[in-house]
């Protein structure tokens, strides 16, 4: 597998760098699942999932309480045109009621409102499919990445996953297990400091959950009223050594409370989020980002219960590489 | 309440005109939930659901099975222009692979892909919210129709059901109770028949219940590879007095596999849709449209279980009257 | 006419009121052009321009030097979020090289990019169409203000213009005048002043104008590399009396290189841009805003003629209330 | 130059087949202008236009009048689905009329309308930029194709013509010529027979012009109030040895009333627009299609003056590789 030399990019570390390409390329290889679930798969590590896991999911409803972890999408969302060109939820109505009360509707024997959307499909609370990120000339399972063009991914939508995300949900609260409200932008979680927090919170990542780490960053901006750098810039986040434990565990997904679920600065001077190229294209772990957790995780603080059932469907959006979402923890 | 006189509207039934205006003006009043959960409510029936509910229907997750109702988003949608602005969804891409293939993205540091969506809310596989349709001058609960301006829903609008579309689903098969496979377009369902369907099945609705009406019209427009007159024409479905079913039963939200749920063409000669004028503005109903059903009611067909745990989170767009929704039903 | 009163609104001048609803009105009143074309009129003082004035204007093609006004319309325009739900453009890919070569247009037999935009009609270089702005309930030529809904503007859309911006075109260089880069946010511009520029540079405004006036507050954001406030916020601008200026000089238009023409703050407690109530309703005058004029006004100051032919075609899309614009100085 | 081997493509021609690749290879090096404007030309043909073109263009308005060669943008526009992803105009309302009069603007203190676009560049009257076409894996003037990616044009954007598209109109009304209402679809026009037209006319084509073709087809289209295959299916139009007309000639740009300029089916079984394969990519000339040509034929046809002043400013979206235009024809 060839790779691109990088001179260097925008935000990367600028001292003491730690991953280099070879470490990029060694993890690759090792924690590599291609083939794993036959050379046509495009769902990765949703196939961790049985339906006895399901089944026994579904037991963990217990009080009949259900949590959204979505943001509103709407203008005020965290897009600030930093990164790529994302932008914030465009809503537009195409019949009001203003115009109904006016009389503009008469014609059509209804009064009625409808709306649009315009959005990009990672502005807010989201999956990344698994043709989102790409590995050299690849993508998951081994598809070549010209095989996502202007078109959109022939291989590795998100329609492949419509019906997969559901199964048992772990909150791994980082944050509070640190006693801050919110960890530094910067901070880069280890495998043993998540190990740690799932002891002393009582649960264990088992195959085929949905593992979602809760930073505080989301709520740090909300209470500050400024996105600031949320979107694309400093975070705190998962270490690059953390692909281990993802590809060790067998978990379905990853999900954060943060941009981009690993730690910014990246811990590399050679690559931009170099933990994504071994996650999605390699591991082929479905991610989750942009959660919103405070609800969730005081619950779980007040019943000490950090398992859940977890519900978290895709928009079935044709060929697309992402896309917006409601999550649903319900315990 | 003041209602408009229609001279007649585009598509309206054009013989045995069966409902008045007095109709519903009569069904309006006897059916008015308006206040009946607090002067400040914006979800409607949705307050019927309770947590032990929710626990109830987790029980229903026997097998681990799990079924998307949703149709791909996508440009080969139902939308046609016969109706409103609607349109089918244009996905576009932001970043492709074929750009980082060929080295368009080096000074990233990352290849990837990215898109975005413009869509109507309710082009596809949708909820309507409750500022969808109006009753004179009023929404929901009484909230002044002018609130729903080109801003959006100031009240009624779909993000405030964000964590509230789970419950107790239950199929109503009328196609298959019926012998066919598809009822034919103009085909009115009556509460009697709905009845004895739901007790063919050996189910019972309950207060609290999402309730899913199968009528075969979309599986037959995707076996003719047409969807004809699908958005907005013709199609089988419930008879106006339904509502009054509706509101006894005290349902959570109504669902179905057509573009309106209700007969068409419509009972009257004087209103668009006047199933829609009494259950959402005055019984303060939910409901789903465009629901794909053909895998869930073969399932129910085959192992006589109509009853399955469901979860169909809106996406929560602030002001909004209408999501795209997977709904997911698990068994 | 009814008039509302306002307690007072976002950005209003905080001291020294000038402007009273009674001055609006009076004035709203006393230059009001309803009817002199016609009932049926759309188009308002574009009426001014005569076949010959267009002759004449064509002789003032003497050097074959051609000048675009038009900023570049990317996401890197104006537009903060601050005023309205206005937004930069969005311009995107349906078709790229990057693809053509990669060989994924096999299939078409033709190798091609193509894109496609989304934007407000008024982001950036812009016609406000006469169906832009209200008086009371009513718009230009008395048309009720209710026939611009959801569906566009039934009257006064920016389509009736389409074979109408033509004409000779005359620059007011006030900043040039008085010897500055830019005026300053908040300086009005009086009728004596634009007078005493026309006379300075030489010219006289006739009936038929296109006017432009330039303040220098774009090149200065320009410079500055930051738009600031230049959407929406403060400005240098047209008084509140230019009203009658525009009126009894029987101009075509009237256009400037900032966002909204007229002075800000504005200077009225009791209004915002009372200025636009008269112009653009009771006037019927068609406005340009956010010119690039810096080029042209060099070449202007260099050979002292300050007349030149326009043509500004506005895109004639349907039922609009403005249209982006790319006008066309020659000298 | 290496080009690419088809097997066939949908729509081409299915009979007596004419042009091979050889014959595109042939005409493409025989004709190719790279390098003639330098190597960093971005704008091709157009630099044919002098400034003295220019000023003996305004000697040809001596009417005063002025058309409109632009279809009014909308959803009635000629999109079908059937080629590319090309749709018709969306337009939508930020802000309306009927919002204003309900009260609905009073924290803003203006009353007023707002709208926005969502639009192909190619969807309606158009000009093609030169990054629109490629050859191989060129673009005009050498360019690397691949330079024309997610984010756009990096060489041969629309913007780069901002102030170019200015100078003498010639239309070539052929379907008047052959005394028909309209050629029918699959008639190839030759240079012959332009060269006839052109004579019978009065008018010589001269270096620097603007040419416009006129089929008749368009006209056909709305009077029959359907659009039938007009985007993508059959037209009459240019044939494929034109090109070396257009070389030899040294126009500035071609225009046609319809959508692709070149004739439908293609003269090719091995190339989808053949011609278009040479004439932008190698000889660099600016297109501009979907031109509404009735009026103008009209009073050329009535004062056989077939030549205007011509004046059609593209919006310089940055990067793009077409805009929408309204071209203006002035005699």
């Amino acid at each position: 597998m060839q790779l691109i030399f990088l001179e260097g990019y925008p935000g990367m570390a600028s001292a003491d760098p730690k991953v280099t390409l070879n470490d990029i390329n060694a993890s690759a290889e090792r924690l590599k699942n291609w083939g794993r679930w036959g050379a046509d798969d495009e769902i990765g590590t949703l196939n961790n999932i049985s339906p006895q896991d399901i089944v026994n999911a579904a037991r963990l409803i217990r009080k009949g309480k259900v949590f959204s972890l979505a943001l509103n999408f709407d203008n005020q969302g965290p897009q600030n045109g930093r990164w790529g060109n994302r932008f914030n939820p465009i809503h537009t109505m195409l019949a009001t009621g203003t115009d109904a009360v006016a009389g503009r509707q008469e014609s059509v024997g209804l009064r009625y409102a409808d709306d649009m959307v315009s959005m990009p499909l990672q502005c807010g609370t989201q999956w990344d499919a698994l043709g989102h990120v790409f590995f050299g000339e690849k993508m998951w399972n081994g598809y070549d990445a010209r095989l996502v063009d202007a078109n959109g991914a022939h291989k590795n939508g998100i329609e492949k996953t419509k019906d997969k995300m559901v199964g048992r949900g772990v909150l791994l609260d980082v944050a509070r297990h640190k006693g801050v409200e919110s960890l530094e932008d910067g901070y880069g979680i280890s495998t043993a400091e998540l190990e740690k927090c799932a002891a002393d919170q009582g649960v264990e990542i088992q195959r085929g959950d949905f593992v979602i780490v809760r930073t505080g960053q989301m709520e740090r901006c909300l209470k500050a009223g400024d996105w600031g750098g949320y979107a694309g810039g400093n975070a705190p986040g998962l270490r690059f050594e953390t692909a281990e434990w993802i590809r060790r565990t067998d978990m379905a997904a990853i999900c954060a409370d943060t941009w981009g679920c690993e730690v910014r600065p990246n811990e590399s001077d050679v690559a931009s989020q170099p933990w994504h190229w071994v996650v999605i294209p390699m591991i082929g772990i479905s991610m989750g980002e942009i959660f919103y957790l405070k609800d969730l995780a005081a619950d779980c603080a007040s019943d000490h219960v950090y398992e859940f059932f977890f519900c978290a469907p895709p928009l079935p959006i044709t060929r697309a590489v992402g896309s917006p979402v409601n999550p649903i923890a319900i315990k």
